[in-house]
């Protein structure tokens, strides 16, 4: 029979990745067709990746076939897996998210503060359309997200879709695990981490290298700002050495947002006068990388992909999707409908938590209750991307200032307002459902 | 019979109103002594009040004796209901509380942020031991705390007292009422709010006339700053009006701390540097308050201390202690183990919700959940007021500096460490826990 | 403007004690029309139960109107208050709910067992068609619900309606209450109960005489059949002494048929073959009252009314209309939406618990948890009420079924489904939903 | 280094499985030293059983050394995983557990009922007394229980004791899956089942052949006597099809007592008459099994072990402690900290769930809820075993009537008084708590 994959945003720089993570386990996981679907504003890149994907499958002499179209819903048609990887408004709209916040001397990020509020308004109608689209045209496929903000798109898609077979997917945790490797000066696959929280708010409740206990080892050592657990899209700071004791947990890189936003706020303001704001850095990495991609000759996944800031999101997809496929009832952490695993998040919320990998999708391991100490964050961002997410189906307008204010990253009722006004303008033509009569 | 009522801290200017509280309910409430317990330090003030309340009651012509003395176990012996009104430091105490984190541009204020948790450093080790003492010399009294802050308070007695009869109050919610009472022009005995959430942290669900709901026409009118639904120590800067009809809820005075933090700010610095932070402000009310009292010839609770900010506090102390006692099974808003009527507070933390009065105690009145848009602040809080109390237990530098960094008012782990360390050393002398070898 | 109160069923042998109510509440209660509603089948008592009320509020002088009427949308129209006492297929369908499990050699009781689940069957529907009328036709009436089994009822039209205000209603807290001033030498007034758990599966947490506690000196009298707290519809037995010591808390009459199964069996068995089932003495007291009920020169509730086992019910509901017209915010035992106040029942479904009645409806008081020991019980009813119901919607024979096998009255898979069967046939006029093609 | 294993019960007759079990694991599980403990009333057959395993252990040519010991304090030193398979009072009493409640006509039952009440009774105080011990000479032992009643032993090392490394084991889900897996005739490694519940009362909820759903398949196969899915110790009467239809979950063939009450008395009481309770029968294979292993020439478990009920209980301890030992992360049903994993049931109570084996224990895997269906009968029994627990530890005769009263499988409140005086009395000797001066 063989597997077949839609790649929903297929003209990504991150598609090499994962046509890289799909040749390599070919022999367990034989997919028979890689759809890549993409807009008409993405058709240029679409063809650049689209056939670098075929070179790399010409050379790895698999018979695996790639479809480029621009039509999702002949696409769709039968899928066994859908993997979204877009971007509403392109890097263009990114932009906007971190400069508009900043500004108004407010954190300006991509799934942070009023930047992932605006990207989950723009994005989570146009995954909801998938979602009915898979409702009908692949009832029995899994929905693979990896769109940011997962956390939030997950949550949307558990409660205003008909879909239940959806997991978000994030490389942060798999960032950390290789962070916490390199601290430690030993492989990823002998760390093992506790993960529980939301999407970009996940903490590792505990570290373990071959089963043992080695948290309190690692806390100690993550005050260095070269220990590693960054991401490439985060300033690293380091942390306040005597708070990370008292907190007891490994704290994700996102969390410097919230822990040090002051300082992160001087750096992104430092940045966007000099080198630029991520979006703009990105949008360069990204044409060196469409220039490396359209060489006739380059037939495997450059290197300098890794540079970017979503190194591992597709690995980490292919992993799952062969998980599923093969039973494979090991441990990955991914985002899905809490169920219970985090006493104090509500059953029907998405959280993102170990989990087992079955044919029936991820079932979460209880957690129990999260420390004390973190617990209020978390259950303050998972009330906002209810909120946001809510704003974002029903384009209710007092919703979406509601979701603004209560954001912890925004200093007052009235300075909300007006980044709130701001952004809806600026990106009024990704906001229909706001603008409706 | 008759009851004995002991008031810690009895040399507060707000005894007067306890007293008047106290003659008025005579009929149905026959306290036979009330015992004004001091400290050294407050030994003159104690005196003052002390025989303002005597002159009140000859007035009156009651037969209820006062007892004015520093010696606390001896007063406690026996008592039915002991009454906390103390500040550990005083004023001066009060003051470093509001400057120092001021000085880092952070919000300084007597029960939020920085100033409320070391408030609630010095104050709980302090009604522990009252708590211990009860135990022994009156197992049967019921503690009524309005000790700020008292949610914290109430918390700590709660989870590391062997008394269970404690109830904390507060005038937050007597105000708010009194504040729709005057929006809507009618007469505060006739509005019923629904009160739900933590102490400071309350919000009302729903506002009813003569049980008719009216919550949308009081939250439509509540953004001009003339509402009245203020508290003489908040600065009133009315409330963005579309993000207040986005909320749908009453949102308490201090509520602005969170949702105007950065307007807050400015204001508190521009008072600093003019009229005085609030304790600075208070001292001088207070000792014209004293003042006032020494007059042999004043036998009542002079209006001028309506002005100072606590008022109707001891009101709602009588109100509490007389429907306890006649077991009136009348709905007051009180500080109570939580014991599910908030869904997502554990069962076993303290919060501030309508009760029933009775003469076992309170009990909660079923909320449900809160609104998914204000659940996650008040969470965050719940998380900074169960580490705040663990720390001031404990003594444990760490938990203390945890519970700094996590408040929502402190921007930054290196700041909250500054800030920490600096109050640790500015409160010293009240911080024993903090200071044993 | 006066009150509309339209009683479906109002021509049962209870309908006297509610228009007692109605007048003697006259002056708080301004009730204009109260609309009595029957089916063809019970046009004659309707006549006669009808003209006796007219002569009844004639007598009292109050301007109140009655009105009868097979039409129940027209009465429908506009109203206040909609209470439902009726009996689906009348006392026949109860004898026969009672004598095909005894022939079985099981519990035949009209509220619990076999018995109890077909009543459901038969009522749940009606009462869901009435809850559309009212939807439609009178949207902001209560629905006073005393049909039983008044807690699967309540459970069904919460589930499966969208009607939000109805209130279940049962006389067992008012008789319990009632037997405890009786074993206690006191008036009922002066006694308090803590009540919770399920219909005719409450219990009496705490007892309490003018607000002090006397728990166990109730428990300590209760063994003894004359203790008064009993039904008429139910045996006293007495109950092992040592039993009720242990368990702590003041069992509810129905309470035998779990505790007492075997002997209350073999009491049923033997009053089956001498004065006949509990139907077949209803039966004939029922005749005996309307032929009271005849005479033209009757024009109050004639004593003997209080003989029947349902006395104090129509009291009740007035009690409770009363308390929901005046917002009177007093306690009442009612069947609600649980909304935490049980922890370990379900937040949706229905429990019967101590409430505020306000205007807006009963708020229940927080109980914390259930004693462990009654806590399996009650969650095995519940999950037993919940099958029920959805059956009776549904009409799906499986799950039927399953209800009946998980009744804790019902010994055997096999002999479930022996009597399941039978009754179903038996009833099958009244269960069409169960025979649909 | 090696491990060293200690087990409690030593002489029983499964310690040849438990042997062989080591054996076949030697190379991934290197153990070093087997203690085998047992008390002096067991002594002839510890030495039997020890010989025994010194020559499997010698024809398997492996380097562990067999300890035969009365001594427990010294065995326990330093031990990595204590068994426990100890029966107190002998199968004589476990005869008195099925016996007398059979003479009242109730269900006589080693785990169930009365039985089981009176099991755990005897059981508690030694498991918690080796606890004890345990955490003085091993404190980093786990304490691998499979010593009936598991559930409620397991209930109670977790609420009364300090040792929280504690796993309960039972054969019954392997015997599950091995009976699907001859249902379906494939292999049980190819089956997997969701298992939740209690011991004896799990449930499975789903069934997997190759992660494949088949649950409906299987259900409609299990009414077949044939079926394979019952216990060497449980009568198989088949079950009523309709009802496992409905019920739509696979049960567990202890559910029998609870769904089919009636029928399983009847069984047991003509056993009774005939062939002997099942203690009875029993204690006849037992003489036969110590016969065959005082053969000298025998130096492997014998085939006829596996007619014994409890088989596969030692090779499920085995792999236990291999997952544990080698950090295996793969799925087995155990009993444990039920940490929010079954929604309905308390956080710190134990369920039988699937769960993570780690070198940190097992982590539950998040069911969510159970079905409505059978919530109610688990939550029933949880009652049931906690009550019993807490009457185990205190020794409080009252606590004890109120478990035998609530258990399900007694009829009334005086048959439990009966019943539960006779008990007390009979097992008086292995009941030291309950008669205390």
């Amino acid at each position: 029979m063989g597997i077949k994959i839609v790649t929903i945003g297929g003209g990504s720089s991150y598609t090499p990745e994962l046509v890289e993570g799909i040749i390599k386990r070919y022999d367990e996981l034989p997919v028979k067709e890689l759809w890549l679907v993409d807009i008409e504003a993405g058709k240029e890149k679409l063809a650049i990746v689209g056939n670098l994907a075929k070179r790399m499958v010409k050379k790895a002499g698999i018979p695996m076939t790639i479809h480029l179209t621009l039509n999702r819903r002949e696409a769709l048609i039968g899928a066994d897996f859908v993997t979204t990887q877009m971007r509403v408004g392109l890097l263009d709209a990114r932009a906007i998210d971190e400069r508009i916040p900043l500004k108004h001397n407010v954190i300006g990020q991509e799934t942070n503060g009023p930047g992932g509020l605006f990207k989950g308004l723009r994005t989570i109608p146009v995954i909801l359309d998938i979602a009915k689209d898979m409702e009908e045209l692949c009832p029995n496929a899994w929905l693979i997200n990896f769109t940011n903000p997962a956390g939030m798109v997950t949550e949307a898609v558990l409660r205003y879709s008909n879909i239940q077979k959806v997991v978000g997917l994030c490389n942060v945790p798999i960032g950390m695990r290789m962070g916490v490797a390199k601290l430690l000066d030993t492989t990823p696959d002998r760390v093992h981490i506790d993960f529980a929280g939301l999407n970009h708010m996940v903490f590792g409740l505990n570290v373990y290298v071959d089963g043992d206990k080695v948290t309190d080892k690692v806390i100690a050592n993550l005050c260095d700002p070269s220990s590693g657990i960054t991401m490439k899209n985060i300033v690293d700071l380091g942390w306040e050495k005597e708070f990370i004791k008292a907190l007891g947990v490994l704290p994700c890189p996102y969390h410097r947002y919230y822990y040090q936003t002051e300082t992160m706020l001087e750096e992104e303001k430092k940045a966007a006068t000099t080198v630029g704001t991520r979006a703009e850095v990105v949008k360069k990495l990204e044409q060196d990388l469409f220039e490396l991609y359209k060489d006739p000759e380059l037939a495997i996944k450059p290197p300098q992909l890794e540079k970017r800031g979503g190194a591992y999101y597709s690995d980490a997809a292919c992993n799952l999707i062969n998980s599923i496929y093969n039973d494979k009832k090991d441990i990955q952490p991914v985002n899905v409908r809490n169920n219970g695993a985090i006493a104090s998040i509500p059953d029907d919320s998405a959280v993102e938590v170990n989990c087992i990998i079955t044919k029936e999708g991820p079932l979460p391991i209880s957690v129990g209750d999260l420390p004390v100490s973190v617990r209020g964050l978390v259950q303050q961002i998972k009330s906002f991307e209810r909120v946001a997410a809510e704003a974002a189906v029903t384009g209710d307008y007092h919703k979406g200032l509601l979701a603004m204010t209560i954001n912890p990253l925004v200093p007052s009722d009235r300075k909300a307002k007006m980044i709130y006004d701001e952004m809806l303008e600026a990106h009024k033509e990704h906001l229909p459902q706001f603008f409706r009569e």
